[in-house]
């Protein structure tokens, strides 16, 4: 996908680009998809994540990012600088910051690859869950408003978007989820719905608690022909906690498409006060 | 631990670090450390940890570290660029290179800060094993040379370590493992350690396999004060793949203290050909 394509979709709008310099983009934070404070992370991972697939030197697909929140985003424009700086004959490195007004408010590294086809077996399953035409569109909250671009369908764990949430015992939430307005699913999206779910510590403890993602990584396990086949149905997704503690936990979230095929694991460090 | 100090143990010398300007620290391959090709994962990742460790710059205790592996590393010097990017009043967002002959070979970022008492809850549970001084220590191969810094107790996954290893339908590996000879746990040691396990392509194939990982994310859930607690005792470690398909799987550890306290979750993308 070029920036220079006007795609009407507000995922699209939101992580749109302009490519100034070799390896140098100019952005917008975008106000759909603002979060209790800056931009939501799955936003702002997605747009680094453009930031590769729109430069001309990139070789292969997304394999792997990390994105690390080093510091407030603030309403307004932003300059992402994306350097290739290996490229091998099938991955390529990549290594990008996101700054405003020339402080660094978010770092990544991209691998990209190409895949080819190999002895596959997968050692984890999906939950066991109703198809989602089955499951009800949960109402969600006006704030933040970052959830107005997704249809989520909870099944476990709707945590504080819940009224009358108490503490729970453990930190999993399931959900069917996709874009709203439904979009064809591809890396971009994928990246973001890799974010989609409240921190856990809000789970557990049934209550807005001050929290924010420290370092996010996402391993994708589809390739874009999977993405595409998915089409725009709900993909299953699934979260859960492993610790917590001196003011930090980390939560591990699994996509699956519709047909039970990982499409994407992702693990993040968060920040928590309490 | 400054690089002035001359310690003796492998783990040490084999980081070792020369500060020779800012932010640029000089190395050495170790052969000890080798594996099939080029140096241990684990070792290159808390070579590069140490360059944070090292630098007077460094606000707090390592929170989380993801090491890309761009390139082989030759034998012989490689020089370390070590940049904070970004310091707040509680966290520092750093982004490492290292290079041989001007090429980058890895990159890595590290986020370290200060950690304070919160709400604290372990949801996962580390498996039920028999205590480590009633495992006996594993006959290892001499080959690769890194196997022979670590002192394994095998309790279930041997993979290809093992005489007559077959195909297996699980990738799960649990041990308890230490450095040897023995050596106080802490960040270094805890890094290098999370990268012990064969690729889990090996385990599932009951053979060696072409594999190397892409890139490495630890999250550290212990703090220094228990890892100098843990001492020189061996900790229980495990881990498991969760998608291996398109020439790359994932796979991911739990290193826990011996008194069932979570030290680390390590999560990695591997290349494979099979």
């Amino acid at each position: 996908m070029k920036s220079t394509e006007t795609l009407t979709h507000p995922l699209d709008l939101a992580t749109a680009l302009e490519r100034s310099d070799e390896g140098v983009f100019l952005g917008h934070t975008a106000a759909g998809y603002s979060n209790m404070v800056g931009p939501f992370g799955g936003l702002t991972a997605a747009t680094l994540l453009r930031a590769v697939l729109d430069d001309p030197r990139r070789v292969g697909d997304p394999l792997s990012i990390t994105v690390n929140f080093a510091g407030p985003i603030a309403d307004g424009p932003f300059t992402i600088d994306a350097d290739p700086v290996r490229t091998n004959r099938t991955t390529q490195h990549w290594m990008l910051t996101l700054r405003q007004h020339g402080a660094v408010a978010t770092t990544a590294t991209v691998v990209s690859g190409l895949r080819r086809q190999t002895w596959t077996d997968t050692e984890i399953s999906p939950p066991t869950v109703p198809a989602a035409d089955s499951v009800p569109v949960t109402e969600l909250p006006e704030f933040p408003s970052w959830l107005r671009n997704y249809e989520m369908r909870f099944i476990e764990g709707t945590g504080p978007v819940s009224p009358g949430a108490s503490e729970q015992p453990t930190s999993t939430t399931t959900l069917w989820v996709r874009d709203t307005p439904a979009r064809t699913l591809d890396f971009l999206a994928l990246t973001s719905l890799g974010d989609v779910f409240f921190p856990r510590v809000m789970v557990r403890r049934g209550a807005f608690v001050p929290a924010s993602t420290v370092s996010l990584t996402t391993y994708f396990h589809a390739g874009s022909e999977a993405l595409t086949a998915q089409a725009d149905r709900p993909i299953l997704a699934t979260a859960r906690a492993q610790h917590f503690g001196d003011g930090f936990f980390d939560q591990t979230a699994q996509l699956w498409s519709d047909t039970g095929e990982p499409l994407a694991i992702s693990h993040q460090l968060v920040y928590f006060k309490d």
